[in-house]
């Protein structure tokens, strides 16, 4: 290796602005996580012709409507739904209030781990548990269970918040697209009220653009003080064509474009895709087993097949994570530039 | 009277710079069409606190959401609900095929002009027939339907089309909130899809900002085109306890500013002055017999009885349409502005 005192005495100020010059470029330029390959340039491509105004594709920014899905699109969702697990937890943390769970099903899995009750336990059980630790109680007070759980809990597998857990390319795409007048929006099968507990800090998306599963609720006015009660009646499911209802319904605008990452995104994507325009459709695509999961077809969390199958034949961009992210998480160093 | 002319004479441009300063003051001052008494001063200290950044009200511009009922607050009401008037216009329209309905109430009573039938079928009659006109089509057949109603029908008094009978003072006051980074919502018991056809044109206000009644709708997907719904099945009612419902669910923020005018805006007003900080409440009193209409406790439409002793009784503001207002519509001249 050639000394590089000896190469600075040769080529003096010149070479220390050609060795700043890629790094100055760097800042300015968007994406820099994504790796110089066909998803980041699908994406830079869409952005530029909606916003040119002088372009056949020119979109004005009231209509720059973007979508995504929240698990496995925004952040991960493996071994299970984030929110899952924090209703397990939450069961834990409840059972003293409750002490028939020790003896009754699906809460006395809960509290002793037993993963193969649980699973005998199926969606009715799911439900039983999502309805004990999610509904029943004021908005308000779910909103500070959620965020306290956010705070102290950690994954099983990395040791770290939940909220970092997010993923650092799809964090600039977000800053990219507002950064050119788009609005953002969360719509996912989460729960509204869940994902509001930290969309605004980790994503920057504000509550009013976080759409989910949502239960019915109802204004009590106590001593004179008003308060909004979760009930346990189902309101809306976000999954699947419940998306692209949700979208109708709160946005009142057909999206420009869309990302997921599984099949319960299907309908979404393809609603964007019948408007008329220039449209981007997105897919994650779990492929990296090194710094996340990979998993599609045959995976309970997430599955990716049918939507996958549609994306490949009409030509949808679908991101390769072990090939088009330099970085999956915020906290992670980030790999070299592979130019493909 | 002194002659003009003597007076320019002996004061030259002093005298005319004093006769055009009020002039170009009013043109910057929020809310011309408001006379100079308590409403507009209430309107102008809370806007002003809450946007004083070295103030102790100061609310940062992410929480500075403000919430109007539109039927009665943005627009008139009288003789019947103008989407009331709607549905009974496309009873109309679509009776060729509904040949059944020349036999059955309460749709015989809508073809026939018959008041009396039509108030003998009650709700139960006037929910039929919303059901007949509002639900059965898609989302964008029901657009189109809303949007070719507003350009072409009349209001039987003024003979002006419904979209010009909306409150030019707050039009000002939407606009003066906006311009101090409030974000602006309609919080209606009309259906979101009809408010939508017009808010956005009239008001300035974006379908994503209004919040309204909706029914299920139903993600379908036909020779390969997705649309969408709309079922008979209510899936909100956003009057009375819903209107804090809905803003919870479709916000997720307490608004800081809430408008309406009638007892169906009540627990919006109480929800909203709950909140912590400082709070602007705020409702129209239809005093005007002459230039709109005089109507309060007695009123089948827009009876504002327990709403206006809670406001009264909690020091909120109360618009006294005859007395505040310079003007009620766009298409009106203003009066003269009355000193009070």
């Amino acid at each position: 290796m050639t000394n590089p005192l000896s190469i600075r005495h040769r080529y003096g100020l010149t070479l220390l602005l050609a060795l700043a010059l890629p790094l100055l470029v760097q800042a300015n330029e968007p994406l820099p996580s994504w790796n110089d390959g066909p998803a980041k340039n699908s994406i830079i491509e869409f952005v530029q012709a909606v916003t040119d105004q002088s372009g056949k594709d020119f979109v004005k920014p009231a209509e720059r409507i973007a979508v995504f899905d929240n698990d496995g699109t925004l952040w991960s969702e493996q071994p299970a739904y984030f929110e899952l697990l924090f209703a397990f937890d939450e069961v834990k943390r409840t059972a003293p209030q409750h002490p028939e769970w020790t003896t009754t099903q699906p809460f006395k899995a809960v509290l002793e781990n037993d993963h193969k009750a649980l699973a005998a336990a199926g969606m009715d059980g799911i439900l039983k548990i999502f309805g004990a630790t999610h509904t029943g109680m004021t908005t308000a007070a779910f909103d500070d269970d959620a965020k306290t759980w956010l705070s102290q809990a950690k994954h099983p597998k990395t040791g770290k918040p939940y909220t970092e857990m997010i993923f650092q390319p799809m964090l600039e795409m977000l800053d990219y697209l507002r950064s050119q007048q788009f609005k953002t929006y969360i719509v996912s099968g989460g729960d509204t009220a869940f994902m509001r507990a930290f969309a605004e800090k980790v994503y920057g998306i504000p509550p009013e653009q976080v759409i989910g599963t949502t239960f019915v609720t109802a204004f009590q006015l106590k001593d004179g003080q008003p308060s909004i009660l979760r009930t346990a009646k189902l309101a809306h499911n976000d999954d699947g064509p419940g998306k692209p209802e949700s979208i109708d319904a709160a946005i009142g605008r057909r999206p420009i474009l869309a990302f997921g990452n599984s099949d319960g995104d299907l309908q979404m994507l393809q609603w964007t895709a019948a408007g008329t325009g220039k449209r981007f459709m997105g897919l994650v695509h779990h492929t990296d087993a090194k710094r996340e999961w990979a998993y599609d077809r045959q995976s309970p969390v997430g599955k990716l097949d049918k939507a996958l199958d549609e994306a490949k034949s009409r030509g949808w961009t679908i991101v390769d994570m072990a090939a088009e992210w330099r970085r999956v998480y915020p906290f992670e160093a980030a790999t070299a530039e592979q130019v493909q």
